[in-house]
Parts: C-alpha cells; sequence; structure tokens
C-alpha cells in the first residue's frame, strides 16, 4: 500500500486482521491467473533474460498474506512452465533461481508477513519496506512486477478537499463519490500525479521487456463513478459516518476532515495515464467480473483495510458500532439479484524496449 | 542470529531491548571499521565488478539496529571512496547503487528494524529472514558480506549435551565452559558443522572476487576455553542459575536441561576451518583488543541478547533477580586492573576465483 500514515491493512492474525478478511481479494487474484499465466505464456520472451541468474519478481503492496504467496506462486509456476518450454527448443537455456521481494508501506506487519512465509517456497524472499511511489529497487533489476488492490491508494489525501476556503472542500463526505466536481478533479489530479510517479519509477527498476500486472478497484466504462460497486461501497462508509455524527457519537466536523484516499480508475483513464507516460505497452487491459461479495464479509474487509485510517481520526470506540451500521447498510442496498459485477480491472504492461 | 528458536535479540525499544543494550558490539564494529576500510581499499578489485550495476551488500544477523546501520554505512563509504579513486584512472567506471540486505532469523523484529532505517540512506534497504546456516540468496549476487556478533551462535544445541545417557551430558552447566572434555568436544563438533554450512552457503552466494567481514566473539589464542572473557561471562549466568536453584526458586533439572548454543572459537580454529573450507582466502584475521565493559552495561548487553531463551525455558519471573544477581558476580570477579582485553576476532575473506 501507500506511504500515507495509516493505510496499511491490519497485521496479526485477530478477527479483522487482513489474512482473515481478503478473501474478495483472493478472488481477483484468482481471477487474473489464467490472464498472467496467457501473459508470460506469450508476452514473456525469456531469450531476453538468457544470462538471467536470478529472475526478480516483486509484489507491490503485498500486505501480510496469504494471497502475496498465492499471486507469486502463480507467477513462479507460469514463468517456470514458460522456460521448460522453451528449453525444449534451446537446451542450453537454464532455469533461474527467483528472488521475490514483497513489498508494501514501513508500517505494514511484516513480521506477521515472514513468519507466515509458505515453507516449501522455491525462491529467496526478502521484505522491501518503502512508498511504491518512490523508487524501491536498483535500476533495471526487476522482471516482472505484480501489484492487486494496492495502486489505488493514494499517497495524500489532496490538499484541496481539507481546506475550507477552497471550492474544492468536501464537506459531509468522506470521498469523491456523489461529490462536487471540484472534489472529484482533486482526487483524479492526485491518482494522476502519483500514478506518473509510480510509472516512471518503475521505468526504472524493470528491465527492457519485463512485465508488470496490475490488478485495480475499478469504475466500468461506461457508468459513472457514483456507480460504481467500490465507489458505493465507501459511500456507505461516509453515510454511516454521517448518521453516527448526528447521533452525536462522533463530530460532524471530524467527518469533514476525514477523507478516503483512493481513486478507483476506469478502463479508459488507466488507458490513458499508461500510454501518456509512454515508458510501457499495454499487453492486456480487461475487466475483471466477480461474484459479488457477502454484505458481512464486505464489510469485514473493508475494516481490515480500513480500519488503521479510521482508529486514528476517530478513535477506537466507534469502530464496532461503524461496521455494524455499515454491514446493515450494505443489506439494504446491495440486496438485488446482479450476482456478477465489475469490481477490478486488470492491465499487463511491458517495459518498452526503445525509451 | 540463526535458526534456534527464541535466540534473537530483544527487539522493541524498552529497557532491555537489544538497541538499547548493543554498545559493546558497537565498539568492536567501530573497531573494525579501520580494518574493513583497509581491506576495501586494498583487497577490493573493482574492476572484477566493473559491469555491476548494483553493488549488493549484505548483513547476516543485524538483529534491530542501529548497529547494522553503523556496519552498513561505513562499508559503503569505503566501497564509494574506492569507485571514486579508481574513477581517476578509469573515467568510464559508473558509482553503482547499493542494495543491501539486512538478515536474522524469521523470529527477529523486522518491524522495528524496518522503522529505524536511516532516512538519509543512500542505498536500497531489504529485509531478509531466515538462517544464514542455509542459502539466503541466489548464486554469485553478493558483493559484500557483513556479520557481527552473530556466527557464534550455533544453529541448535549439540545433541548430546542434553541427553542424560550420553557422556557428554552437561550436568549442572549451561555452555562448555569449565565443563568436560566431552561437552566441548560435542559444542566443537557443532561449530565446525554450522560453519561449513555457512561458508558453503556464502560461497556459493557471493561473486568470486567479493569479500566478507566477520565479527566474533573468541578465545583468544594461547588461554584455554575457560580463560576467555566471553565464556567467563556465560559462565558466571550459570552459575547464577545454579544458585537459585539451589535457593529452590527454579528447578535444578531445568538447569541441566539448558544450554546456551554459542561456540567462541579461537583465531588458530576459525583459520583452520575457513582453511579446510577451501572456497575463501583468509586476508585478514586478528584479534580487537576491547575496553573491559562495566560490569551493568555487560549485564544488560547480555539481557537483551539472551532473555528470550532464558525466558523460554525458565520463565518470565526469574529475569530480573537473575540479571541483578549475574551483575554482582560480574563486580566480584572482573574488578582486577585489565582495561583492555581480547573479546572478539576479526577475519576478512575474499571469495576464491578459481573454486
Amino acid at each position: 500500500m501507500a506511504e500515507l500514515a495509516g493505510f496499511a491493512a491490519n497485521g496479526g492474525s485477530g478477527l479483522y486482521g487482513y489474512s482473515r478478511n481478503s478473501t474478495f481479494q483472493r478472488k481477483a487474484i484468482e481471477g487474473a491467473k489464467e490472464l498472467i499465466d496467457k501473459a508470460i505464456a506469450e508476452k514473456l520472451e525469456i531469450n531476453d533474460f538468457s544470462s538471467t541468474k536470478a529472475f526478480q519478481v516483486a509484489d507491490l503492496g503485498c500486505s501480510v498474506g496469504p494471497n502475496t504467496f498465492l499471486a507469486v506462486q502463480n507467477i513462479i509456476d507460469a514463468i517456470e512452465l514458460k522456460y521448460k518450454k522453451c528449453q525444449g527448443q534451446s537446451s542450453s537455456l537454464q532455469l533461474p533461481e527467483f528472488q521475490v521481494f514483497f513489498n508494501d508501506q514501513i508500517s505494514n506487519d511484516f513480521n506477521q508477513l515472514f513468519t507466515s512465509l509458505p515453507p516449501e517456497r522455491r525462491y529467496y524472499a526478502m521484505g522491501m519496506p518503502g512508498s511504491f511511489h518512490g523508487r524501491l529497487f536498483p535500476n533495471g533489476s526487476l522482471h516482472f512486477v505484480h501489484s492487486s488492490f494496492s495502486l489505488q491508494i493514494l499517497s495524500r489525501v489532496p490538499n484541496e478537499v481539507v481546506d475550507k476556503s477552497s471550492p474544492a472542500w468536501n464537506k459531509g463526505r468522506i470521498h469523491y463519490t456523489n461529490s462536487s466536481d471540484e472534489v472529484f478533479r482533486a482526487y483524479e489530479a492526485q491518482y494522476e500525479k502519483d500514478m506518473e510517479r509510480f510509472l516512471n519509477a518503475r521505468a526504472q527498476e524493470i528491465v527492457h521487456g519485463g512485465l508488470m500486472a496490475l490488478i485495480l478497484p475499478c469504475c466500468p466504462n461506461g457508468k459513472s463513478h457514483s456507480e460504481a460497486f467500490v465507489n458505493m461501497t465507501i459511500d456507505l462508509l461516509g453515510s454511516s459516518l454521517v448518521d453516527m455524527a448526528r447521533k452525536g457519537m462522533i463530530s460532524e466536523e471530524k467527518v469533514d476532515s476525514f477523507n478516503i484516499p483512493t481513486f478507483n480508475a476506469s478502463l479508459s483513464q488507466v488507458e490513458a495515464i499508461v500510454k501518456r507516460n509512454g515508458c510501457f505497452r499495454i499487453e492486456i487491459l480487461k475487466s475483471l467480473p466477480q461474484e459479488k461479495p457477502q454484505p458481512k464479509v464486505l464489510s469485514s474487509t473493508m475494516r481490515a483495510c480500513m480500519e488503521g485510517m479510521i482508529k486514528q481520526h476517530f478513535g477506537y470506540e466507534i469502530l464496532d458500532e461503524l461496521f455494524d451500521l455499515l454491514s446493515k447498510k450494505f443489506e439494504e442496498s446491495f440486496s438485488s439479484s446482479e450476482p456478477e459485477i465489475e469490481i477490478s480491472l486488470f492491465v499487463l504492461l511491458k517495459r518498452k524496449y526503445n525509451k
């Protein structure tokens, strides 16, 4: 996840720990498996790396597992398969060793991550603390980068939305969903800036011909941002907080100054940002339809991801009531019979050779 | 440190945390600085690595800082200086980026390590959890390895010393110091086995021409193992435990089954092991004289390093009394006027080109 204080998922093995509340994200990783397999089979030019002794993989915004271990294993399995196929054509090709870097912000629970590393792994596992909006690795050192459900997190809340004197002041809301155009544009501008920094850093770190697979919660093309499922969930969190402020359980001012620093881009927004940056070629870009999660599961997932920053802003006491309320709102709002929805997108990028 | 459960130094920032109780080890690192500077200036063949874009450094058994950051900075400063000198002769030589791997066993407090990383560091910092008695890094990937006050820790307590039916059963003692020859030989055999595994693993990981600097608590040449200062400190810990057993505060059986898994080799033992292994050339091997630590400081240092394993075996309750008692024993035993003693040794190894 990102450098923003408090926006690390919950560590530990407790009831609301990320490791117990990340089925939703795991389903997206499983959905992406087939696409990653295909991408590695068809788009990875092993010959570019024939002198590589250690194939270096990074998972950016890995949190504490187990999803990251699943994602990494999928990638390594697919690369090994590709090498074995290529060895059929060129017997001199050696299967490389694998070195995997697990990255998340410094406040991530790396101790939990390390103690839960799969004992039977066939790779050297490293932890890399720091913000992926800046440089993390040496020049041209990575061959495959993966990041799932992390890149939507902004490096910061846009200044304007907490500035009372700004037309983008986000009074009574906690996100750009259903808010003013000014608020939306402030979020969008921050996202574009962050993505540009992210792509520039990765462009230096990934070898020419290397791949990057990103899974992001998204706004489906053709839908307004307020209709996107992920945005609606945040909006309901916002209205739960507003309800609690009305009941006097938290102050209205606290709600006004609280903003969730995420931006859920559409496919065409992602496409435009990557093209403008110019360092990567888009090999695959598509949405990942997914079963709509159950209200209780969804509420716990959001708690695992956002509890840290909510606690920091509003205090520990409100958590149980807030997420109970949110779970009820999910039940009321999402009871319709739409079993599969577009929650996330998958994009596979290849580092260009000539830039 | 090693894979042995419980033998990680104390994390956290508390009174007995390693970060507050490692002055003693820091002095050895400071003492070694000059030798490392000299070794890098004279023994590192930069031309061997001229195509290296990222110079890779590892600190094995790093604990939680701050000593590891000091050691790593010393190394990088010296390497940069060397590059700058060589650039005078060959203007095409590029200063590489630095990637530093901080290694310790999985139970080490990596969260504390990461949050205390120097903000102004000029290197990419990675954490590498796992036992240095086995493989940690890809083949030929490291250029400089450092390890300070860690390699004396055995991968396990030798089987025989806890086996009542063995002639090496270590009744009434917690170490080989002042114990029987059988106990000493069991410890020594374990140490030789562990060192052989360590050297073989590093021989695969370190590039040909790469350097490894090791600082180890030692038994000075010409002294018996029972006369070595570090061994005497452990012996006094043992006699403190025996005293407490006599007073009925802990059971005698518990003392019998407790053994500190460290071996403090002499210079000639280290020399023999490295030569037998054959993968490294000894460039420097010498003892590091050091000011004798104050009894209270020494007692806290030992507590920071050993509290984990003592707590696990005897329970939390005995800790304060045990280390008070130990501190008194240090005062009685070490009040003599011998200001400088040989506590540790420094060895600089170079990975051979031809094996």
